[in-house]
């Protein structure tokens, strides 16, 4: 009985299969701003970034006054570029790593707009550009403020060790990165990448207990959303140019990579933001993650490759693993999720 | 510039003024669900919940377990009043109090579902209706499952000290409430109070720095969204035959009235949920507060006399404190916030 009533009132509209939605209007990523520490700013992709800090501190009292900061800096730098102030924004999405999303609650203070926390982890960004493209669709905003951070000095003494301890950090453990992503989603009259469709992400649970082994607990919940997404579009993985995953570094890229292939998948544009971040040289083991992670290379680096033409049509599903110190201690498996936009220009 | 900008291209089909949107389809809380701790059942409002726990641990083997458990049953217990099951959802949004808000995301890995994780402290059940009604609104659902939940020992550790230290709480402060709520947001085919319009609130900190005084920090923001709401729709206070904060018990209740008293606006029809939930001889001191507190008085009691006809028109505004342990021991105030929903039927 359930059922019936329930295919009565499941719109058909723009929900493709379960988790997919087709967006007709398309939010543009209007304008983008990254803004990384000093690691990431000997990385491969300095050139990219906004505004590289000397220092992981930035004068501030704290890392965590510190990622407030770079988060701050980051969203005023988006709005910048379009020459916006927050009055010119109808929502504030964000969300980050830290213990009530601290920095984004203070960064929502500063920007004093209507604000939507979000909690995804490392998926943050995609969650929030999921809800923007959404409530734009919905002509619930003209324009929305979408941003995340991460800093690894305030992200490893919150969930491992503080990194003064100078920890011994296993192989297939990742770098979390410091640094922010803001992106202005706006309307159909601004130029840029479009937000062709989503897939919002179901929490996946392989059991992995290591919280440092972030790529292996993150992978199955990638593999979901992206077998999801083209099988709710009815798409190739060549579809699009370039699919990238969030940050699941070398190790989680490889099984995301495996568990696809076993479904008769194989991802030939592919990618993942972890291992984009750093050279060999800077020693972060598996790769890099965090929030910023992908913010970084996403709007860092292919949000300009899009500008530019460069790429046409890409998937963008970012990763986020929900454990907290507690459930880690409690002996719970680390759950995983991942949710994906579908760009193109 | 910007200005032009803005104006041609904010929507003005659903907003009115700069926070607040008015629902055409109007989402129907098509069933409501909520569990209660021990205090909680010996309470006032015993009769309407639809589970009365006899202890705090549910033989889980911890609080944390205990409050995923009730999370996860309430929202059976919604699912079950219109014979679903989670496949005929097309959404779960949730949020918590407890870091990375791990009832919520382990919630929503046994409810195997999309997931949107939210955090708006208390303020997380309105924060849930208001994105729940705004897809609903977009045809991006047919149905969307909104939760939320808090318990006492597990806030009191996490945020303060552990229930068990037994230490002395200053007569300003509130009792968590231990409990959990969910709701299931259906279609105008389906029956039940409707939410008309929605206001998504601002960050307020009137910088008070003591995490015991939650009332003084987030009637502030209670004030500024129910002005920001009868403003931005036109309305006087005596359009809502109730007016109903969060959890800002008697200290912030009264901090409410005098703020919005001294802007011209007298709450007749108004109360708080923190002074609800508990007898004076339960000594809770200021009132009750925690995201259960709005979530066992609204969906528990409101919502059945709107069924009844009791009630026509409620506003349900819930409070958030944004502070995290972190922020507190480095010096910072309390942000709040606060979301407003108004329902109709």
């Amino acid at each position: 009985m359930a059922e019936t009533v329930t295919e009565k009132i499941r719109p058909v509209g723009k929900r493709a299969g379960n988790q997919s939605m087709i967006m007709e209007k398309k939010a543009v990523l209007a304008a983008a701003a990254t803004v990384a520490g000093p690691k990431e700013g000997s990385g491969p992709l300095a050139e990219h970034y906004d505004r590289i800090y000397p220092d992981n501190l930035l004068k501030e009292g704290s890392f965590e006054k510190a990622e407030r900061r770079m988060l701050e800096e980051t969203c005023f730098l988006a709005l910048g570029k379009l020459g916006l102030s927050p009055d010119d924004i109808d929502f504030f999405i964000a969300g980050d790593l830290l213990n009530q999303i601290i920095s984004s609650s203070f960064c929502a203070r500063k920007l004093a707009l209507p604000f939507l926390g979000i909690y995804g982890a490392c998926s943050s960004l995609v969650e929030g550009l999921s809800l923007g493209a959404m409530l734009l669709e919905g002509n619930f905003a003209g324009r929305i403020l979408v941003a995340t951070s991460s800093h690894n000095c305030s992200s490893e003494r919150q969930y491992r060790y503080p990194t003064e301890y100078g920890f011994q950090r296993p192989g297939y453990s990742q770098q979390t990165v410091t640094g922010a992503g803001a992106v202005v989603l706006g309307s159909s009259l601004e130029e840029g990448p479009r937000i062709e469709s989503i897939t919002i992400g179901k929490v996946v649970d392989p059991e992995i207990k290591d919280p440092y082994n972030m790529g292996m607990a993150m992978a199955p919940a990638a593999a979901d959303t992206i077998y999801r997404h083209l099988t709710d579009l009815g798409r190739d993985a060549d579809y699009y140019q370039l699919i990238l995953t969030g940050d699941l570094g070398e190790v989680g890229k490889q099984l995301n990579e495996d568990i696809l292939a076993r479904k008769g998948l194989n991802l030939l544009n592919y990618t993942d933001c972890g291992i984009q971040l750093y050279y060999p040289h800077q020693k972060v083991h598996a790769g890099a993650s965090g929030c910023a992670c992908c913010a970084l290379f996403f709007l860092g680096k292919v949000y300009k490759d899009m500008l530019e033409k460069r790429l046409g049509r890409v998937l963008f599903v970012a990763t986020g693993a929900l454990h907290s110190t507690t459930t880690y201690q409690q002996g719970e498996s680390i759950p995983a999720i991942a949710h994906a936009v579908a760009l193109e220009i």
